[in-house]
């Protein structure tokens, strides 16, 4: 399928510019061309662009897409108890079926808002790899690792390092990277330094990243440090943890030696502003992460904590943030913080050759964000629009790979009413 | 009109319950039953309110409605340079005319959103209140009053004076109260020791209230205490500024001492989380504020340090702040936030007796919420779902005084493509 955008404001992402007026060909899910349209290129559908922003579908760096069945359960709990009271119980009594019809939920509100690629965490993973698959979005998904309270002989035994080699072997660059795989211990408070040694070497050997929490409350710190005399990124690095890949979700409390080892290893932050703030774990201190020439992406976090998967809403409150905490309006420009949630994300997931901008040949991965609603008048400056002005609901357009997700609030691979409705009897089967 | 709502959830916001498969009745502009609706009633319209939640309207209770021609100008400044190189030059090009067309954009914005009353402060005011008229919404309005290096014999000649006279005159109590004005000086640092005196003494006069920016910035009560050698609410307080009904926009920097005196005089705080962010002006520390029992209420401050007029946003973002900046997930309940986004924002204007909660012999202002879309499912606790998990874009429908203002993404008072169109030819005029 060719389909041809003509005349839309288009922001590449490659630089920050924004190129007015301008054409956009896909061509067998890829950008086949920007600006000027090869002669003899057909189309067999042409997008009217005017009044649209083209962009790069956004990234979602930190999620577990199917707990949106938790939404607005255990409100103003904090995080270790909201865990314990709240989220573990119910998630015991999730079905592998019903991973099927939560993720639908989660990949269904993402597309609407915008979100091309999320990087999941969670388990019954498998069923989460045939709703992305179905819903022809993209993912980097893994089952996530705990061991803390089992202690097992071999941990190779473990029920999530078996199912995770599974799902490597099944999944793993699925459809040219439609799907990719990431090995993920849970927390280092959830984790035995033997299973965090594992996962380390265990991403070597699969060529991929490793992916946790890291440092998202002061509590997790205060334990860390009793226990072992370090900090939890120094304790990871101390057993080689960094040695591969990483992606860190949260990062809310580093030391300045802990953004170094981050920055000597190349490792990225997903920080998750809303659910940090949400369950009162604090504030990422993002601009010292960019001082540390550090690579961060955004995460919204499961729904359960936040309490949408809206990507819009995330970049807004990150850009906000910190120029409140530090009292310096001059902190995080747009352009900085659309990076943040695009191209950022792409290179957290080893993917940034796919997807995260466009340049042709790259997939197209893209958005159509409609600019025509009276709060997003007048248009002095696009990027400031999309990052203050903006809601998720702009989104007029979605597309992976070249294919229609979303459009004008229509959703083109998911049964939402059924998805809705599995959701209510999982719900009623569960609380 | 009669009009029937069937079937909604409907939360009155008396007291925080929330009502299932509840009818509402509107006769007159007013609400005339919720619940049991009396026999022998007859509609000339019914609506299924089935998958909707019925709330009274939103208010915005501190905004400069028409400065969204200024959305997304001078992005990265602080307060004081983003007024003196980018807002106050433009300012001095708008013309009377402008103002009519800026103040419908920014009332297209609010009643898409769900607001059905604004806390409005600028100038060319009576454009203003032509625009509330035309539009059929509700708000309270005033000429915004400076007097710093304008130093007049007798203050009643300033312009601003003069103008808010002739605008009480005209417009106060018009249509039962669809419109209020207040008395405004704008700052104390834009305003001398005499002319906030007056502004006082004129409220009483004119039985309304006092309407001012306080304690925005650090700098503002360094500045006061260097001048004044006490903070900016002791200096108000001093000349007798809050003998008079006063609400009071921002509030990020009090002291304890403050709080009391504002306490004691039954002031109400508007607070303006998202602005306080982007100019980089702080944090309103509005857990202290409750804990001395004033009244708190929410607005969006101008599109222009926003950057939009969105409710949804403020409110979502005020219910978060404080649970991060103190690391305590319990603060600021779903609940309390709806209060100070409706009847708070009432009580801050002297309207409670009109609206901010839905009961019998109230105005009908009231929002129809779609909860059917899969960010808003499932539903746990719907107060959460509102405040944490919605859109603006959910708001189905806006009523003010039993007038349907906007309805399923449709403007019925207001052209918007007319308002879009001239809103960018003085844009063109004036950059």
């Amino acid at each position: 399928m060719n389909l041809l955008i003509t005349g839309a404001s288009v922001i590449p992402m490659t630089d920050g510019a924004v190129l007015a007026d301008t054409d956009i060909a896909v061509s067998d899910g890829k950008i086949a061309a920007i600006g000027e349209i090869p002669q003899g290129m057909t189309f067999d559908r042409t997008i009217d662009g005017r009044g649209f922003v083209v962009m790069p579908a956004l990234i979602n760096t930190h999620v577990h897409s199917p707990m949106g069945f938790l939404r607005g359960c255990g409100e103003g709990l904090p995080l270790q108890r909201w865990l314990n009271e709240k989220v573990f119980p119910a998630e015991d009594k999730l079905t592998e079926q019903d991973m099927y019809t939560l993720t639908l939920l989660g990949i269904a509100e993402m597309v609407s808002t915008g979100t091309g690629l999320f990087n999941d965490m969670y388990f019954f993973t498998h069923k989460s790899a045939e709703a992305v698959i179905d819903a022809k979005t993209r993912a980097c998904l893994t089952y996530c690792a705990t061991d803390i309270g089992n202690n097992v002989e071999d941990i190779t035994t473990l029920r999530a390092v078996q199912n995770n080699r599974r799902l490597f072997a099944d999944y793993h660059g699925y459809d040219d990277d439609r799907i990719r795989v990431s090995v993920s211990p849970h927390a280092i408070y959830t984790c035995s330094e033997r299973l965090l040694r594992f996962c380390a070497e265990e991403a070597a050997r699969l060529d991929t990243f490793v992916y946790t929490h890291l440092s998202e409350t002061v509590g997790e710190n205060a334990d860390c440090l009793t226990a072992r005399g370090v900090t939890p990124t120094a304790y990871l690095n101390n057993i080689g943890f960094f040695d591969v890949p990483a992606t860190l979700a949260h990062c809310v409390h580093l030391s300045d030696e802990d953004r170094a080892i981050l920055a000597e290893h190349g490792a990225s932050v997903a920080t998750c502003p809303e659910s940090n703030l949400k369950l009162g774990s604090g504030i990422c201190e993002a601009d010292k992460l960019f001082a540390n020439g550090i690579n961060v992406a955004i995460g919204t976090d499961g729904a359960s904590s936040n309490n949408n998967l809206n990507m819009f809403e995330e970049m807004h409150l990150f850009s906000l943030l910190l120029k409140g905490v530090r009292q310096d309006a001059s902190l995080l420009s747009p352009e900085q913080v659309l990076q943040c949630a695009t191209i950022n994300g792409a290179r957290a997931m080893g993917l940034a050759h796919r997807t995260g901008t466009l340049e042709v040949g790259k997939d197209a991965d893209l958005i159509l964000v409609d600019t025509q609603k009276p709060h997003m008048s007048p248009i002095h400056n696009l990027c400031s629009n999309l990052v203050y002005a903006a809601q998720g609901s702009d989104v007029h357009l979605t597309m992976v790979k070249g294919e229609i997700l979303y459009e004008n609030g229509q959703w083109l691979t998911i049964d939402v009413e059924r998805v809705k409705h599995d959701t209510a009897a999982i719900c009623d089967r569960i609380f």
